[in-house]
């Protein structure tokens, strides 16, 4: 693709008064810990002193994976659908935490295998009913990663109309943390075994099958450097749409929220692709998936929260919500030690 | 102490039940990590199959040492008296996340140095204008600590008729990290340089210099095996009033989240008089505190944030609380397999 957008630079002089600004807080220097980092990422981002986290917006991206048919997942390939159908009734943990931070939530069928009928949740993006089954032949083709690419900065586009200053990504796809696995080791070439987890699955023997038919898939379609052709080998419809967004979103200097190991996955193709993106991503949380790990220490990420979360669907990143807007409200409502009358250090 | 109260047990068979109920929702097993515990805790505590979590109230529980005159903190200890009418006038860290969160904000003077005038947030119970100097003398007085004690009890009676299911506590007090440092030592039995931490100083030699004044302390006082007798000699009143809070609290089937080292030595201490509690504690997170995930183990307590805080006040706790709300929300709010018509696994 060479029409990606870049993201705008940081503006180091604003991160340099930001830093001041919080030094000066009634609080021991550095004693917020993360939550200054995040504040800091937040306003370099945003390119204000005094952010305002605005609209933010829950996107799930859904979609099926052809490679789910020879049984990677302990569920059958129809929960893609039904889980759909469970996000727009409102009956999912995302729905419960998305409703308890209110916050706005759609679901895009970037490829679900079945058709979804229409609701006022869903965002019909559909490329086609799931992808091809990466043991045979590459998942999708060249034009299909391109068209998603697209989608998924047309639904940025929109957002950023929607003045969203925030988007929140997360995924539903059976099958997708093998989709991610394989983009894991492509991208960060760390050996495959260690990009593979449990997923859902709990059992020792469907951990050993998984690792069989991704060692098998990886044979047949190597470990391509470029991102883009390995995204178009072993990644699915939601992944390379969710791509296009972050893209555009930091572009448009929206903050992107990443999930877990599944949308991280998505983060490393798209920072390959797109490098200057990477001041715009923070990542929620990181999940008991084994790969996990390798990919956020790849992206030098520090995750805000540890709760061995392995659900997917946006959930770390609503459950880390908060956390951003704590970092925004110490920055815009603490009173300094000069205007507090609080002594400093005494030094 | 003798008229102690005891915390009711946790009935097992509610906990089952409503482990069957978490189990039943739209998500694979245990996939929500941390979160399902948390769940579980907070039914128990509660008692309740769907609790929901009422008028949350935050309380700063500050005092003042003695032995800050010897420099054992980086700041002088007028600062407890300045951050207190910080908290009172709206321009603290806590006070940010109190109004982003809508809790209700007290600041309890348990043994401020100066006068705090009245306000409508504060809470007098000043039992004497700080401790003595725990270099020279216990700390407290027998008298003092049941006093204290006893104040506690009585915030968290008030609270109880208030109907609060949960209450946040923190604190404020210079040197009350070196206070904490002793009394986790004498709970714990873990080497005494092991508990002490920075605190809120950066330096070196500053850490050197409470290192040495801690350990002349523990020469004088000893290492009682009391906890009574070690509050007595090394704690604080806001120390001992918040053991009376959780104790008190837990009695009346309320929950505690716990801040940061300061807080959980208070737990370590009321956890030593009533085992009994230990349900109906949550621990916010885990502080950069050198100590803290010593105390944290000592009480098997699993923090729910590790975002490398040491500011105290009670901020970690209102970080934290918008997870035991996502906790009683997904039980709530979420469909089973059954409702939504979502497969389960295939075997």
């Amino acid at each position: 693709m060479h029409d990606l957008p870049q993201a705008p630079p940081v503006d180091p002089l604003l991160l340099a008064k930001v830093q001041r600004v919080i030094d000066e807080k009634t609080k021991p220097p550095g004693s917020l810990g993360q939550l200054e980092d995040l504040a800091l990422q937040i306003c370099g981002a945003l390119n204000q002193e005094e952010p305002e986290i605005k609209n933010a917006q829950a996107l799930i991206f859904a979609g099926d994976h052809g490679a789910a048919s020879n049984g990677i997942s302990a569920y059958p390939a129809e929960v893609t659908a039904q889980m759909v159908q469970n996000f727009l009734q409102g009956g999912a943990a995302i729905n419960a935490f998305c409703k308890l931070h209110d916050l706005d939530f759609r679901v895009v069928d970037a490829g679900v295998s079945s058709r979804v009928e229409p609701h006022p949740a869903l965002i019909d993006r559909k490329i086609a009913s799931g992808t091809q089954d990466y043991l045979r032949a590459p998942a999708m083709s060249p034009a299909q990663v391109q068209e998603a690419i697209k989608a998924g900065m047309e639904l940025a586009k929109q957002a950023h109309q929607e003045e969203r200053s925030l988007l929140l990504l997360g995924e539903m796809g059976i099958g997708n943390s093998s989709s991610a696995a394989l983009l894991t080791h492509c991208i960060t070439k760390i050996p495959l075994e260690d990009c593979i987890g449990a997923g859902t699955g709990q059992h020792k023997e469907d951990l050993q099958k998984k690792r069989e038919l991704l060692e098998q898939a990886r044979q047949r379609g190597g470990c391509p450097d470029d991102p883009f052709l390995a995204l178009a080998e072993y990644g699915g419809f939601e992944g390379a749409m969710m791509v296009g967004t972050m893209i555009k979103a930091a572009s448009q200097r929206q903050l992107v929220l990443v999930d877990g190991f599944i949308v991280t996955a998505s983060a490393l193709v798209a920072c390959e692709l797109c490098p200057s993106i990477r001041p715009y991503l923070i990542f929620a949380h990181r999940s008991l998936e084994a790969g996990h790990v390798h990919s956020l220490t790849h992206l030098r990420a520090s995750p805000l929260l540890e709760l061995d979360l392995r659900l997917g669907e946006g959930t770390g990143a609503a459950l880390a919500y908060p956390l951003l807007l704590a970092a925004t409200a110490f920055l815009r409502e603490m009173a300094s030690f000069a205007s507090a009358g609080v002594s400093k250090t005494k030094e």
